[in-house]
């Protein structure tokens, strides 16, 4: 099978233990972890060829960083290494009413500092099938953003399915452009996208109209007019209890059907983050897999169910694990 | 701001690791922690200038429970050092059916051996607003008793708030005087009392009568009929469905009102130590802030339901962490 | 009171910390279990006297392995020394819908290398009341099984009450002989067994008849019928929510009447393993206890939903920790 | 072979993790250990029947500290259940020229509240060979001098071996007597004493004199003459390079000849409480296995420089690692 | 005792456990170091008070570090709370002949991005009696500089002693600015300055001349000529026979004698960082208590050989435990 | 670069923490080893291309330990997944005089059980420069040693370079087959081999003859008489002090000259497993980078020595971390 590459920043995430608050902590667990990375190492859990392309300072923090994706079965042949820090965050896992808390210390990083050009796309997307980004990477800086169009413009020349996580986040877009500026020419060239109803509002000024079925729905029809090549818009919906306890359904609009999964009840939460990889992840497994949307959409949900029980960014589950848990059983019996 | 003084014992905790029961523990988490410092800490958390005042062995141990009050912020100029031991007690933490169980060894602890005339009160509350005690304190031994009463009679005098929480533990009480004939006194000096029913009958033979209201409202009156100073009496309500899941609720008499909390639910629990000592700081720190009564338990409450997801027995939350609970959001969503 | 002699392989447990996947771990939590030297160890803490008899290597894990025993204070005297290794197993533990995952490494095992005559039964049993067996023993080895059987053909005749878990596991069964043609001849010297209809009907070809009761009776009344020394059989009903929440009810059939317990919500789950190791040690010391069969039932099935609280395959908790929850109070209320 | 009794307080034993100073630790490693439970361990390791007499308190932290002799091997029949509290001594492990740290927390422990009449000594002792005692029981209290005299005078009865670890601390002995009252009439009692010529002076009030060979044989021929049943007097010398590095030789007066071991070399020291145990207990050992006093003092220094390779109080090595050693090879070369 | 003001950055100190190099770290040790904290909180442990001034982010992270000056008794009620981020180093533990190796990832912190007038000199100086700082600082950002050089000036101006380490990082000096543009007029109102022969030649061009003693002594006669404020030179020799064992000396010329310490052998090392650091703060205790160039300078160096046996960037011993050391006695006697 | 191939059997390690003998442990460190992949995780470290070829189970340990090679940058594209289970080593850490020690439990592993003509050698070499191979293998099974034959025989035709370390193991072979028998057709396939005079002794049964120069040239005169493919034969002298303190020299003699280096002092000693796979990839990265076979043996025993700093069975340092050792400055010098 043709591999799959993921484009994006990793950094090194930094956690305190168990439910230590930053100020307690003594110690921290070191993990390396990046929307799209988490995607890829998910992807290589499942069996599915995958190649993660990013830019790491030549130290042994980069060193570390590349050797989790290697570890994990991801390609890294085409990482580049050179510019000032790895980016990085710093996590204290909440419980009950307590929130997990996030500080971010990614300016400045190799990353960040990616000059278009930099990145041989040509080469780099000559074996693959498949493309996947963040909407993450072109509010990091330009030259990330400028990077990542090329790879989508490469893909699209090469024929590859494209897909992206719009993911808005406000507090990242910093360098002087906006999500409305940039967004729209980089999304024109994918066919799968995650997107809520607020990320199409923020990025490109979409609302539901009444009329048009569920707003989710309204909203995914004028996306797919404005962005033509787009066949697909998914989304899961998070219920959060508490931080300890979540639900989650998927549902995807395909330009003909609304579908929907049933609903995960996912208590008590091991780890959060990454939870949406993890749906990415399983979409683009279910996608090549099955022939049927529904069935796609609920190995994705399951898959990212399934990620709240794994510690760290990834979600390193088997599609083995997977399966039981999309056809209904979440019963988690002891397998021996 | 004037400081708020705490006084009473501070005791290491050594607990075992996770869920393991005391044979199986092979190291001991160490944090140091007592009803009335607890209270500080977490008044320095949400920014309200605390001193803690207790007596510690002159050795390694009393000095690394200094330490720990310095690195939370609580002012600690007034602490003595003599005396024998530092007081210990050793916990096991529970979980589903299985009780947490502490035991203790605080016997000829350097604060039991305080003697009246020791600590300067008049210096220590010059510049404070406000002196917080618990039954605890009484009941360890006749000189700690003694110096407290010293210091709610100085507080007194200089028009200190005095608030305390009766906190009736029968088996402490070993010296020979019981708490009905030492506490009346104490508590006559008091603003501000957390009493449960249970405390009212066993310390001050207060039962609920017929037709004055909920028990507790007809206790609380009665205690305000015997104790005039008392303004305020507050009580938390806590159902025990497992050791990994209680309901609180806070309620409150302030003579014209009784005022009562939303239940919390609170599941599943990381650390039940030092509920009741958040819920005083959380009280202690709302009628400071807030003008009004049911503001000022909704903040307790809902910082007593948090000190359950942190580590340790001070609640080490800020005031920013609270408000949005005490606003009814307990949904725990990451915060970036 | 004379002892219980437990029988049965003990094999080195390796399980990850925390949450962590097989992949991510770094270290493994040691310690030993075995579903037989699981009951005596629970026996202990009861206070019952309790032997086990197994075989170890005689190397640096042997050794320790029986140091386990002895720590928890059941007595070894009687273990053998040789053979080619210890038998493992390894446990990653799961959460949410993630079962727990164990991957068994036991083949060859000086256990499994047992041959009859090795034990002598006569001197073993001359001081006990009671011989426990599970039928993982007779599905390891031939040698094994022809060991076990000798046990109770010498209990029988020393009179001691003989009880097993019959635990069918299909994959043990490698040696070349089925559970069909071993059992009957080892339940047939049985007083008391655990058996599910899952079990009576693969080892025993016995299935409920329409008329009889509930389908657990009616298998009950056929098996005794063909073992006519058996006088009670029990079983517990789980049933899986998800890896962290089961709940659990116990059944007994004592030719007489149909028994039953209230139904135990065990949640969030600290360490399943062991759970029916657990329950057969409470139903021994239920009916060595009181003279009545629900309530060893009882004490059964709480001693069973407590062991989910506690870390590692044996259940740690003492008689006076059973006694409230078999009572009806799971509030886990601190004991202090 | 008939057991060998040790008769002596048992401490929690506190440290902090690697080279942590107190003020650092969050938290302890646990272990129990005294001075002639140590022996006992020791001696259980080298396949010698040993019986470990104390009294703890009557809670978990009582039950946790027989479990650890149990799971070493030594018999905890008559130890007494009572008494308010288990003595506890907390240590810091130093390196360099940082010396390690002890603060004790002993006062009023079980132990030190024994009473004469509380042991049973003609039972414990019947089957018994040997008696071994150290000069910190006496220290403790009143009721634990005259315990341990009730026990010497029981053993000469029985006619046992009887040895003693003089051992002087000055800082003990609180309880109204002083060693020179107490010790004199307990080591009339042994056969084999361990007492350096410090102690010899502290407690007995003997000096070496000119002419009587080294000091150390002087000061032996005294103690002879004083207490004629003593037929050994054995020391170690350590010189303390740094608390990194020592060197320990063993010397014996047999009465007759003065003997001596070559010098070890203990580099780097992983932990070197308990030293002196482990040598008294090698000493027991060889006295018992060669018929030969060189040999005997060879591999009670040979065990003692081991012990410092071993982490906690008691010597865990086996007999076969101590041979090589005491034969001179301390090459430490790969054993596989 | 009127306070010792130390200024300068402190980061986040994140290092592998044990030996583990960079990409086998599964969680790093968390401490928060920088050279001129250090010596604060050394003075702190030595009962000098002590006052920090730095700059940190209005982060979690920050207050962590403010956290642990608290806890170690230094004052931090001047720490300005701004700009983007804290400063991390990374450190892997080295030993034989693997040396330790750091990480900086210092950029862009918010002490770096500290500007003239931030800091109100006059305030925090007002009650000092000493003003410490390192050529670390100026090296780091021009505001840096310039605000260390606005508190030489006060200090001059208020007759405070201030003492310097020069110590030239020559990777450090990035912005545009030389050592040898910058040091010199803040060296210049020094009266104490560590600086050894390389820094002088480095950061002032100063060479030892023929005929002037050895050539330290020639190197500090044409300091003192330069800057005539400098009573007295110190220096560390450091001699290196492996990442596990070093020597050290100490030299002083103070205008008028040349002095030198014994040598102390510091084997094996526990933690390397900060021994400089610790040697100034020996020599500041030093000066402050005895009235001898020699005592102060033995007390200086015996500290620092102390600070490789404690893990972390801060010395932590306290005056009691350097003067047996500085005494001549490395033998690291248990302290019981 | 072409790569090197490296075939032979990884156990799971499991050793405890610290010093900790295995009776005392709680937990094991997991790491993934054994003499060739040793080889091949240090040649990825120093850059060269390697490729591991092995046999593993089907299950997550086999995965775990594949993700072991992969993370070191390993090359594992032609492992095989099959048999029964992985085999495993216990790892106790001595220090001092106190030996380490290792428990084997290696029998009927996945890599025992290879066959020949499971493993694709024409396919596997086609783009390898090198194949190295140890005696261990051969000593297995009869399977291991016809597979190891396989390779070495399609090497030669290809043209490879061949290296092996003869490594006899005496316990080893077990499976009806001698060394004498064995390896000789083996040995006649290599360009260079790591030969003692034991193992020529025991294996080829060749003993120093007088008047042939110092006894290893004597014998390696034989040896290369004997097999004259072989082109330099190596060995390390290592010196045991204690198992803290070893020294290490390196000897070749290359067909014309007996080369030898200076001695490495090794103290203290981190971890010594794999100081001899160390010392073999050290050789053949000399041998591929310089061009003089005394530069190459100095680089060897560098990276040996070195080895004993590292935590787990392969060296991880680089190759510019080997170089400054290489040259003689062992000073382990911090690095910033």
């Amino acid at each position: 099978m043709k591999k799959v590459v993921t484009f994006g920043e990793i950094m090194l995430r930094l956690s305190t233990p168990g439910y230590a608050k930053f100020i307690q902590a003594d110690n921290f667990n070191i993990t390396y972890g990046g929307g799209e990375a988490n995607v890829g190492i998910s992807l290589a859990q499942f069996g599915i060829p995958a190649e993660h392309v990013t830019r790491f300072p030549d130290n042994d923090l980069g060193k570390a960083a590349t050797s989790l994706l290697r570890k994990y079965g991801v390609q890294t042949a085409n990482i580049l290494y050179g510019g000032d820090r790895l980016g990085i965050y710093f996590l204290e896992t909440g419980a009950i009413a307590r929130p997990s808390k996030v500080v971010y210390d990614r300016a400045n990083s190799a990353f960040a500092q990616l000059e278009p050009g930099m990145l041989n796309w040509e080469e780099i997307l000559k074996e693959a099938q498949w493309l996947h980004w963040t909407g993450i990477t072109p509010a990091i800086s330009d030259g990330a953003a400028k990077s990542c169009l090329e790879a989508i413009t490469v893909a699209n020349k090469l024929g590859l399915t494209v897909s992206a996580d719009t993911n808005y986040r406000k507090n990242l877009w910093q360098y002087g452009k906006t999500a409305r500026e940039v967004m729209p020419e980089m999304v024109a060239g994918c066919d799968i996208i995650v997107c809520s109803k607020g990320d199409a509002a923020d990025m490109f000024g979409i609302e539901p109209k009444k009329g048009e079925g569920s707003g989710f729905v309204s909203v995914c029809k004028q996306l797919m007019n404005r962005f033509p090549k787009v066949k697909k818009i998914v989304n899961t919906k998070r219920e959060s209890i508490s931080a300890s306890h979540n639900t989650l359904t998927g549902v995807m609009w395909n330009g003909a059907e609304y579908l929907k999964t049933p609903m995960h009840q996912i208590s008590p939460i091991v780890d959060r983050i990454g939870g949406g990889d993890a749906f990415m992840a399983g979409l683009i497994y279910g996608l090549l897999t099955y022939n049927d949307d529904q069935q796609a959409l609920d190995f994705a949900v399951a898959a990212s169910a399934l990620k709240h029980a794994v510690e760290g960014d990834a979600n390193l589950v088997t599609a083995e694990e997977v399966i039981p848990v999309m056809k209904g059983d979440s019963s988690g019996r002891l397998v021996r």
